[in-house]
């Protein structure tokens, strides 16, 4: 068993020195390896081997998997940097901005085809592995594309944001853990467990990040404190303290959305605080991390061998900021 | 067998009618009804049909490479008209257009993964299906890239010009000659032999678009005619012009890229005509129809079976409009 220190560098190392890509056309191809090269935390991928290290020893079809799945992630994100015109990615111009608005669209496309043809050398269960991942690539194109719709709607409520992070966030997890198991031959409830486990931990990971966005000290994540409430992001929080607030404090949301000023930050967390929606946040991201836990607890397997998923669960439901 | 225009209809009536999107997101499958629904030649699944009928009954497995390709070709065609800024699509408005940016890259990015959630359910040799397609699928998006990049250039050869083309437009015709050949279970030779015939007549038919947008009369395709030259694309002609020309008609060609009036097409077309350009446009589109003719005379089948293949054929390289 590996730990999920070990399988990140284990994965990193792997995957760079293995990219799919020809040299040329460059202009087609170096955007790709550039953006891969920034790096990442690399979950998904390290997902996909851990629920395939959970049955048996890793496979060659997991590698696969794990390839095809990072692959297909950094596609989205080339693509969600282009609609939220991000211009930073991991600290580091996004493709659309080192390069143009061509590269960032064709790099993200030919990404997405070498996911596919990564995964098209499984060898194992490859029609269910195509199955799981065609349903969820298509899910979070839709969960990407509820987002955006979101930021131009004022009437979102609580459970279409829940579905919303379940397609943009869960399912790509619970995808990589899925195509773990399968690929090691485990099949039927186990995997659907263990879908249902990434799910769970996607959805608290997602409500926890909102928190953090908001109440967090410093940001691991690299983005700026308080971002989401300065962008007007309608986050769990937020939604939560609108459905809770009075008239009064409603109306003080809405004059804060118009604002600007550095005081902006510090009157809607006090808002999110006097509604109740912070303890609420909190509530939530327990809720579904026990859902998580309780999800790989049904695993009929060994509890020693799920120590990798606990610990990687743990780092990714347990932090502070 | 069935006919052209037959084997267009009956891909038209079932493929509108069996459209794989659910309702809701509207926001992304809305868009994606609409631009499939504006039709178009639907030569590419035809080909996979034909390419299936050549050998036995048309199968099941056919029409879903049948839909999967023009799902994907649809894909392509959205993404590259957001690259191109192109206003309109057979007359209509591109979806960047009528929508926005986001949907055109979503839509596009939502029907590739249906295109590739059609062939999932291919029976027979999925296998090599997946292999050819991935390799072409890759092969488009670097034909875009080059198209792209061969604007911003001054220095295109004519080698270049027509890798980018079989890259462009001759790999998916061929490839989805090749799935309907490997979906009947043909393999080897024969399936070679179409993939060929396709590439070749890939070159012919877009030398031949590039003729007959500069010297056709009226437009088939709903182009404007002289379109290429107006825009200054690198076309076939325009390439062979600037290699055959003195330094007196390089000069002329040069100062006429910086012009936009009325007589700007007629001062090329007549360059076309004194460089030679004109004839050796011609004499490549029927090098190419040939070696196209020779591929299909190969391939091992009576020719009566080839009947709908050459009708094809002919119907795409002896317009002269």
């Amino acid at each position: 068993m590996h730990s999920f220190t070990d399988l990140v560098s284990q994965f990193e190392e792997r995957f760079i020195a293995s990219l799919p890509f020809p040299e040329s056309p460059a202009t087609i191809y170096e955007p790709c390896r550039y953006f891969l090269q920034l790096g990442g935390k690399r979950i998904r991928p390290v997902l996909c081997l851990m629920g395939n290290e959970l049955f048996d020893e890793i496979s060659e079809d997991a590698w696969h998997g794990a390839f095809g799945i990072e692959l297909f992630h950094n596609f989205t994100l080339i693509h969600d940097d282009i609609m939220d015109k991000a211009p930073l990615r991991r600290g580091q111009p996004t493709i659309h901005t080192k390069y143009d608005l061509t590269a960032g669209i064709l790099c993200g496309d030919v990404m997405n085809i070498y996911a596919y043809d990564e995964l098209a050398k499984i060898k194992t269960a490859l029609p269910q592995v195509l199955r799981v991942f065609n349903k969820t690539a298509i899910e979070v194109c839709e969960g990407q594309q509820l987002d955006m719709d979101f930021e131009r709607r004022n009437d979102v409520g609580i459970d279409e944001y829940m579905h919303m992070i379940a397609l943009k966030t869960s399912v790509l997890l619970a995808c990589s853990l899925k195509i773990g198991a399968l690929t090691s031959g485990a099949m039927g409830d186990n995997a659907n467990k263990l879908y249902a486990f990434g799910i769970n931990m996607g959805i608290a990971f997602q409500l926890q990040d909102d928190y953090l966005d908001a109440f967090g000290k410093t940001d691991l994540l690299g983005k700026q404190s308080g971002g989401d409430i300065i962008a007007n992001k309608k986050t769990y929080l937020y939604l939560k303290a609108v459905e809770n607030a009075t008239a009064a404090q409603r109306k003080e949301i809405e004059s804060l959305l118009q604002h600007s000023g550095a005081d902006k930050v510090s009157a809607m967390l006090a808002l999110f605080t006097a509604t109740g929606a912070d303890s609420q946040c909190r509530d939530a991201v327990a809720h579904y991390s026990k859902l998580a836990f309780d999800c790989l607890e049904d695993v009929a397997i060994p509890g020693k061998r799920k120590q990798p998923l606990m610990e990687l669960a743990n780092y990714l439901l347990v932090r502070d900021k």
